[in-house]
Formats: C-alpha cells, sequence, structure tokens
C-alpha cells in the first residue's frame, strides 16, 4: 500500500485512576479506569479499520500500558502476538510528585516551578525517599536495575533511557519487516517521537500525544518518518484531544 | 520453603464459549466465557495466597490461554513478567471434529470411537479440510509453520512437538532459577505432566486437568517432580473439579 520500508504504532495507555484524580504519577503503577479500557479497545478496533496488524508488542512494566496492550491486540485478533517489555519504556519517574496532587503542586511551588518540572527538558523534580509509599526503590519488577532504580527523572533521561532499547530491541524488529506496536506513556512516547522526528529540546516542551488513538509511523531505510509527525488513525479525535491535554497543562 | 531445585506452576484456561457449548475447539480461537474469566482471577489469588509468585509467563497462541493468563496475572500484580508465546503449547488440534458438538459426534460414530478419538493416546480424528471455516491452515499466526501447520492431531504429537519447547525454552527459564508460569489447555498441560511424572500411554487416558486452578511441581535438579502429581492449590475444588470433568467424558 505504502513504499514505507518499517511500520511502527505507537499507543499511549487509556485514562486511568491518577489521570482522573489529577495526581502525578509517573511509575506509580495505577490502573485504568473503565473509560481507559473503552479507549484501549476502540485503538485496537481503529488499527483493525486502518489494516495495521501489528507483529510484535513492546510495551513498558506498568499495568496501564500493559493492560491498554492487551485489550487493543484483542480487539484487534492479534493478542497472539509475541511481547516484550522494559522499564525503558515506562512514564518519566516524576520523583518526589510521585502521588501528589498536580493543582497543589502548582499552588506551593508556583506556576514557573510547576511548568518547568512539568514540561523543563531537564528539569528534573525532587527525588523521592526510598522509603516513600510511592517509590519504587523496592519493587519486584527492577530488581534488574539493582540500584539504579531512578529517584526521579526529567524527559532527557528518559529520552537517554530510551535511545538503548530503540536500538538493541526496536529497530531489529523494525528490520525483520515486522509491523512494532509499542505501547507506552506521555512521556516515553514523547521522548521516542523527539528523537523520531529530530524536535527540539525547546519545541517538544509543546507536543502532546493524545490517549487511545494509535500514532503511525511508517519509517523509511534509515528509520526517519516518510510524514513527519506520524499519522493517527482518527487525526479529528486526535486533534480534539491534543487541546483537551494542552488545556490541563494551564489548570 | 522448600528444598526444590526449580517451580513451574501449571494453570488451565477457564470456561471457554465452546466448553459452555460443548463443541470440539482445538485450534478454533474461541474468547473465555465471564465464568472463564472469574476462574483465571481466583487462579491469580491463589498463586498471591500460597506464595508463588511466577518470573515469565508461556502461553499457547490461543485467546482462551492467552486471556487467562492476562486476568490471572494481573491479579496477581504480576502482569509486568516477561512473556513467550507458542503454538507448541496450543490445544491438541481436534482435527475434522473441530466445531462439531460432543453428543452429536458421539450418537454418529458410537461410543468407541468417540473415546478413542477424546482419550486414544495414539488415535488422531479425521484430518480437517484446509477450507473448513475451522480451519488454521491459512491462519496468520501460524506463518511460521509454513505447511506443517496441523490438520488433526494425537495426544502422541502434542507430547512429540511439546519436548522442542519444554527443553529449549522452559528448561533455561527453569535454570536460570525463575518461577515459570505456564497457561494452557486440557490436553497440552497433560502431555506436560505425562512427561513429568512418567505417565504410560494407557493411564495418561484417566488424567484429568481442571481448570483455573494453579498446579505447582516442585522440581528436584533433574527436573523431577518432588511429588509425584504435583499439587493444586485449592485441593478441595481441583478435586471436584475432576470429577465433573470425567462426568462430561461420558456425557
Amino acid at each position: 500500500m505504502t513504499n514505507a520500508a518499517h511500520t511502527l504504532v505507537l499507543l499511549r495507555h487509556g485514562q486511568s485512576l491518577w489521570n482522573e484524580k489529577n495526581l502525578f504519577t509517573g511509575w506509580v503503577d495505577v490502573d485504568l479506569t473503565e473509560k481507559g479500557r473503552e479507549e484501549a479497545r476502540r485503538g485496537g478496533e481503529l488499527l483493525v479499520a486502518e489494516g495495521f496488524a501489528p507483529d510484535v508488542l513492546h510495551t513498558s512494566r506498568l499495568r496501564r500500558a500493559i493492560t491498554t496492550a492487551n485489550l487493543a491486540l484483542d480487539a484487534a485478533d492479534r493478542h497472539w502476538i509475541d511481547v516484550k517489555r522494559s522499564w525503558r519504556l515506562n512514564e518519566r519517574h516524576y520523583g518526589a510528585l510521585q502521588g501528589k496532587d498536580k493543582a497543589q503542586v502548582k499552588e506551593k511551588y508556583g506556576e514557573e516551578q510547576f511548568m518547568a518540572w512539568r514540561r523543563g527538558y531537564d528539569t528534573p523534580p525532587p527525588p523521592i525517599d526510598a522509603d516513600d509509599e510511592y517509590s519504587q526503590a523496592d519493587d519486584p519488577r527492577y530488581a534488574d536495575l539493582g540500584n539504579e532504580v531512578p529517584a526521579t527523572e526529567c524527559l532527557k533521561d528518559v529520552v537517554e533511557r530510551l535511545r538503548p532499547y530503540w536500538a538493541e530491541e526496536i529497530v531489529p524488529d523494525l528490520q525483520a519487516g515486522r509491523t512494532v506496536l509499542v505501547t507506552a506513556h506521555g512521556n516515553s512516547l514523547r521522548a521516542m517521537v523527539k528523537e523520531l522526528d529530530g524536535i527540539s529540546d525547546e519545541d517538544i516542551a509543546e507536543l502532546n500525544i493524545p490517549t487511545g488513538i494509535p500514532l503511525v509511523y511508517e519509517l523509511d531505510e534509515s528509520f526517519k518518518p516518510l510524514t513527519p509527525g506520524g499519522r493517527y488513525l482518527d487525526p479529528e479525535a486526535a486533534a480534539g484531544a491534543i487541546q483537551e491535554v494542552a488545556n490541563q497543562g494551564s489548570r
């Protein structure tokens, strides 16, 4: 149908319990809401409707991305494909902000600091204490990281931790001719899009990725997008949702 | 807690739509019923209650086993573990019987033939036509099999296709010290148990594995069970369910 050498599909998880409550989430492993589950199933239906059949799934190690993938692939009749999971696809670690109310953080620290933490490329929030109830320092799922489990991250950290995963895990699947589905998070997908589209450290602040709408990148042989920014499978819903996320930022 | 060298947990998928309708299923990719989903979640809760935390999941390529695993692991807070899928863990291919009503097959062919197909170790049903609606000859998920997609199987065939998967995929995970969860089907799990416990070709006919109840095998260094037959995490429910499956056989 197209002259793309490779096909990559990005899918941000649907609404989570803490999205709904407006809390910073990061690596805290909250579940989807029923609305989020419905978004995931619809994402799978869009894949079918547009003729994209993933051959392999890459997810983070967080429930909201894993369940989104399970529901979307089941709806797309591709539940049986191979799966790889990695902490490198996790959401940005939000440090000491994890579990905190966004509105309260903004009120306490002011608009400027709030936006620097949310959107600054290299401004990590204060680190979370290892004994905080929302720390992942002792989470068995990150045992392979030893004491490298992050206590906070900025978007730059996410870009850097994603790079080896892209090169060593995703590129080989694309090279094998497989359609790759990556089911992940607002910031890990922003990091991936930043690299794919060559977006500057400043401009990435403005980029929002809506939940539950597959974003298809058709790539040439050197893994450059044929269409900068890719293509949402439901462009109208995507445009509306991007506006909504932007408004949330200024709440 | 124990002196086992390795821990293997087997879980048969919960009730499917065709279990409920009493149809031969085999490789036809039917979904779970709501009762089957509930069984899967309860299986995950039993894992938690008994302190078994899988480190890696092996499933068939069929939805009823995949969904059972997804729901059980989510309930056990182990949704994030690594996953491997293989057709070698699929249910036995039931050949031309796939999609047929068990009671009608029995009436048409008689009790003896019916039981030979269901329980005979080396009696495959007639092969299914490649253009039958319930054939998997052209199913994209088995593209890697080329024209080796089975048209029928007896239990012996299942034992033989499982052997390389056991040796090349499951044993290395056990050797790496990982607790392995295998989520599969009545006959692929019977085949595995036959090999583990050294059950004869005749005696395996009598062995039934209930749905949704984790069956734990603690193995010694040469992968022999410390307790023959393993241990069901809910022995009372298992005993009742085994009786029920046995009764179904004579229906």
